[in-house]
């Protein structure tokens, strides 16, 4: 990597650590600079609009990151319903080695400071779960699940994620990702309304 | 209701109101004097403990309006699962009629802010959770499942709910709590391994 991509990286790395761990509107572009240790100038060169493209770029990272994830787990596994599982169980494991710390989703901020967070970042949130849902459907078509099924389940699923996972970080507990996980091929094979 | 009362519910109501809205680290106790139009001492008079203190007071006070919503719609359906289906259908309805907004729940700004938030706060929040997870469960123990069946669909039928008020409020469509609300008879009567 160049070191002009090492500085943006760095940047946003530590936009996102700061956003995640003092909100949104508690992060100032001075800090963001002085403990990114780049030159002021690199973060106005690369992110000329200011905090909102830097969390716009942001939350961009996290929806690659994920989709990487998710993707070598689909290829890990043949039953997507088992990968799907094994994704939820894997985070449980991560959460719980990091001392439940870190793994607060980007969106938590976009939907506790509504107030002070413009419409581009919350379209920016919504394609993130877009993406996540769009890549668990499309695995779960290709079993042969109809695409409104499929779609739905998508939904349901990444809302389950979330949730279980903002439960077990207030709970520091691993529990409700773990029932979670369990709950997932059920969903999948067993309710037929969807 | 004494006023005294009254005075101590709206500081109450204006803490939460700008907790939910600027976050828990941007809101300060000037702000929550200035906007509940109460005199400065009657914060410090029934909050002595400050910021803290009346964060926690407002996190039990979500809960007990949250749990005296829970018990009016098990009282109003004879079914459980129904009455589950029934409250999420319901809170789908009103985040529509708010437009989105004064919706999240409190335990995001627990979440989203870890580093300014202290392991008091995150207890209460874990209470929240704790309390509405045991309505759940206790209403379903007495149809005759399992008290660690039902102790376990009280977690995900709680985490369900809230990921799914998570992408509802971030996408502003009811659709993830609709969906949600679709699953939850199936989660209650089909899954064996709970």
């Amino acid at each position: 990597m160049s070191e002009r991509q090492n500085a943006k990286q760095s940047i946003v790395e530590t936009a996102s650590k700061l956003f995640v761990t003092q909100g949104y509107h508690a992060t100032g572009l001075s800090q963001i600079i002085k403990e990114s240790e780049c030159p002021k100038g690199s973060v106005y060169y690369y992110f000329p609009k200011g905090k909102e493209e830097l969390a716009i770029a942001s939350i961009e990272c996290t929806k690659q990151v994920v989709l990487a994830k998710w993707n070598d787990c689909f290829n890990k596994y043949d039953n997507p319903a088992e990968a799907i599982a094994m994704f939820i169980k894997e985070l449980a494991v991560d959460v719980a080695k990091n001392g439940y710390e870190g793994y607060v989703p980007f969106s938590f901020w976009i939907a506790a400071e509504t107030s002070s967070v413009s419409d581009k970042l919350r379209e920016a949130s919504q394609s993130v779960f877009a993406a996540w849902q769009n890549v668990i459907s499309s695995r779960l078509h290709m079993t042969g699940i109809g695409q409104a099924k499929s779609n739905e389940l998508g939904t349901v699923i990444v809302s389950l994620l979330e949730g279980a996972l903002l439960l077990a970080i207030t709970n520091r507990d691993t529990t409700p990702l773990l029932s979670a996980s369990k709950c997932v091929p059920y969903l999948i094979t067993k309710c037929p309304s969807l």
